[in-house]
């Protein structure tokens, strides 16, 4: 099935403004003092908006905030864009990545750390442009809270 | 199946020798020269070693170098380490990460670099560690060049 | 689920108007100035067609290009056409090939290259047709970048 | 499980001496007068070898031809070497040309031959490598039979 | 899903007219001079009918030519209407006959033709009816070209 | 995991006799005087020998006759072989033939004999080479008792 | 997908018209003469009404003769209703029953009946409640035809 | 993978004692006092066997004691015979009954007893052997405790 | 699919009617006299309500009695909401708990109870918050019957 | 495979020697001054031991501490012994009431914490027995910190 039948009512509102106003997650992340990453996850309905971030998407974007408001009101419920494996390009590399270097990161990570896990919730993530004589390179920074087993 | 079973013989050997000689991946990488990801994933079998990898690894590690030489000859078989979806919880979360903002990065990367991917084979890695007063951070830097989609 | 149901909402606008105008991905092709195939991805969603593209294609298929625009906005989801394993006895017999001849193609490739991939995004692809005494031949021609492993 | 267990047992001993004398793939196709892709599809057990194949290999590697010839007798049980999806990121490549441009080669090739199939068994393959100032490319090229459906 | 949301839109037309009709394959096949699995196929969308068939299906059938042809036209997707193992009772039979006796039908093949595949595009099929005291009988006959691996 | 890992211990004795022997299925299916897949199906572990069927096979390939009625003895646990869906490309082309045929088959064969199935148990096979000037063909006939549904 | 969705159009009929006259599938099968699971396996399309069987549940259920007879006609697409593995608590106790007790059946079956298996179209069911001082207990009995292999 | 690599090895102790004695599960129930198909579930380690169970089994079978008693320790690990969907033909049909019949035994089931399930743990079963004019049946009862979901 | 398109249609109207009234679980529960965990489940269709339930229900929320009692009629068909494996983040990683502590759970428990399982129908589950200096705790107490298995 | 294959090798020699020693988890938990579900779950490999966990082990258990120490080394793999999904009974019920109440418990605790996971990490579970006049009960309790959604 299509992506957008997998998406919350709330994703079509965004995703048409945004085309509509012809803004980047870049500007609106300004607009609204956020990560883009983050802003990015709202519309993929990922991540749940403070009631300020509905009031300035609805600003910026010209939703009316009682509609953007029921749309995005409830918890989110995660998980549901990835085929699994990812038959996306973009997103398999990444999955690519924790398929190849999964084992190595987990070693590194327990020799710095211990035994634990690195939060996916207690978690931010950035992602940047950066050009040199070689070409274009995307940098992607994971940063998550170190967590150890709790002995019991 | 375990893990071990999954893993190229050279594992092994490098494996139980880094046990013996109680080094870690990080001191192992300052004798190498290289990033302490890249290291691990040689012990996997995920990386290709160069051949004074082999010789350094041989010394470092107190390993016969025409064997460690001949255990990593041909070209890596890589990606048979992992379940999928991933059971390690660590690893999990990784994967969670792309499961849950695999979209919201594409969109951030297709609005910065337009339609293309990011390498994972021209691609590095880091892990870094980090303190603050609410605890530790465990901050991995993804890397890859960008590839664009050849018009044809 | 079929097809068409997977597909991008361009798709039907351009697949009946071709039909309605009795064109071949050949004719098009030249019309547009791109390979065949390239055209054909277009109209599968699988590919971003450039500005120019739309224009011609509205031009050629007498598609309005404010309609085709909007359809073709945004970056492509690519990968959902396909089932796993294909099912489509042409696609499969292209899925048998790289069951078959994947780690033979991976053994001469590393030998002729050393370590990496052949990249599928800096990428193209061709179909021609041969003939001789036993009958038809159809002969696809894959060129990619070779990418080798970054070393860290 | 690793490659090597789904492998015949004639695998072994064909890369082992391979090693050994250390031939290329393309020398040794040389030798036997064969595509080097199909050399290597011989190695993986992917491909029946005449009895002259036998001879001119056990003589090239130094195998003794009643071994090879019992460990090459009977008919090839091909395509178990790859999971599904491949994981392996050059196989998965060749994979994902298959999943992006499934349907774009079967609506070309329809087009040019009628309702019908590429063979994969009529069929042959080769790898060149190309350089230009961009790089190194490697092109693939597939040549099937075209197999209409018949009429009953 | 059910089925029918799996066929082309001709399927729907095609059996809801063959149901007024009250017609069998059987006479079907008659009619259009075809075999009545071919004819079955058809009906599926699993094969593609030649222009004279469809003019013929129109007549025998009432449906407007123009709404058939349009309806059938293009390349069938084939494939989708099978869950896969198949959980239909008979289908699920015919399945367990290749799970059961696949390796037996090629060890036997392969002594009879060598190396290579039956096709199962120059191919063609048949189902009688047998009665004798013990009961009624099925008989489905296969008949497909057999194709050697071309030597490379 | 390799085909010969899934045999149970009779199929390496016989298969080892029968090579030694240079016998084929069909001389041993004259020998012994039944059809030659049911003879392959015996050596695939696919069918349970009569005491008679032991008997001859241990004359015919000189093996003791008691270490094949033990290794035989027991009931078969059949369907180990294939993998699902079949890689095998002899064996993917029937499984396909299922997949594309399996609802006509089932729509002429009601359509014959009302709701119910063919038989895979009460049921035999046989394979017959035809040869004409389009080249050799493969001929399977599957031939199953028909079993209503029972009311009740 | 909801269970419904898989239903034929006559399930929904079905069921309507049964809740509304709040009849019970014993007082149904009472009126049709047959047996309760056979009328709830009509009601979800698993089974293949008589045309009495559809005159009296028409009466029964005051839904129009010939609706029902349009819904109902043709031959059942038997198996869609379940998940695999079931997820329904109490279909997935049936499911555990086969799950761990298979191989324990199968191995007295074969001891009672040699070679063979027990028919699953050939085939009736029923379902008793028995009551006794630890409570009540459901007691489904399964019966069907033994069908031994046919030698060929 | 094959079957006894799958069970625990008190099983290869009891089915070649079972062998070696040349007695029936039957025969085996009655001198145990048990139901025959509860003492095939202790040969698949399907059920935990009590301490007289092990004293008799040893006695019947002349395994010594000890062995048993420590072979048989522990509590069962169920579940590990069956693939999924089962591939055995007279599993698969037990398969099959769930499949088709599952919904309408929970339709019926629900009606006599409310919301619930049927126990598969307060359970038993018995297979029998009837034979009229039309051959022979199996007859499979399983009788299970219902267990009212809890109201909190 | 999103997941309210596998809900039953009492689902919606609950939802809405609890968003409207601006009404917690925890309320609710109190107002109906049950578990915060029970209500939730009737509001994903997992629970069959009592006619009271039904009454209080429609009363807290303003919904008729006559709709909610026939949206709500009928036997639960639970266990749709969820994927496999669960890709929702919170309940994911109770399934994660199964998953690592699944074994140990069961050693315990045999070790308290014999071999038999904890019933997840004689069941009941309450949720609690606790705070101490380090944060907010989730407490999920789970409490289900043991079963022994039946000695037959 | 079976379960034991899937353990490390500290695995073998724990539950062999806690047999020998006829000790109980709750024996062990006292004497090494743990949680007895913790025990099990070093026991199954799934945490890692302190220097003091490994000490305390080797004297109960008469295990050589250089032994021990040498076996449960290295961080743990976690995640292997569980098949997805469960065919364990027992364990298959746990799954089960996350299959059933897990978006239920989800939909609390979102009402009670807001938006965030119970962690699996920072987390302790514990098995207990109660006894009423309606027999055993067993109850789990799980315990973990409450992870609200970063804010980026």
């Amino acid at each position: 099935t299509s992506l957008h039948s997998r998406l919350p009512s709330s994703s079509q509102s965004l995703f048409t403004a945004k085309a509509q106003k012809g803004l980047t997650f870049e500007a609106l992340a300004k607009e609204i003092g956020r990560n883009e990453v983050a802003v990015a996850a709202l519309f993929y309905g990922q991540a749940q908006p403070s009631p300020e971030d509905i009031t300035k998407l609805s600003q910026v974007l010209d939703i009316p905030e009682e509609q953007l408001s029921q749309q995005m009101s409830g918890f989110p419920d995660r998980g549901r864009t990835l085929d699994l494996p990812p038959r996306e390009p973009l997103i398999y590399r990444l999955f690519e990545i924790v398929q190849n270097y999964g084992y190595p990161f987990k070693a590194v990570l327990n020799e710095k750390f211990g035994d634990g896990i690195m939060s996916a919730i207690s978690f931010s993530a950035k992602v940047e442009k950066e050009t040199d004589d070689k070409g274009d390179w995307a940098v992607i920074t994971l940063r998550g809270k170190w967590l150890p087993y709790t002995r019991f």
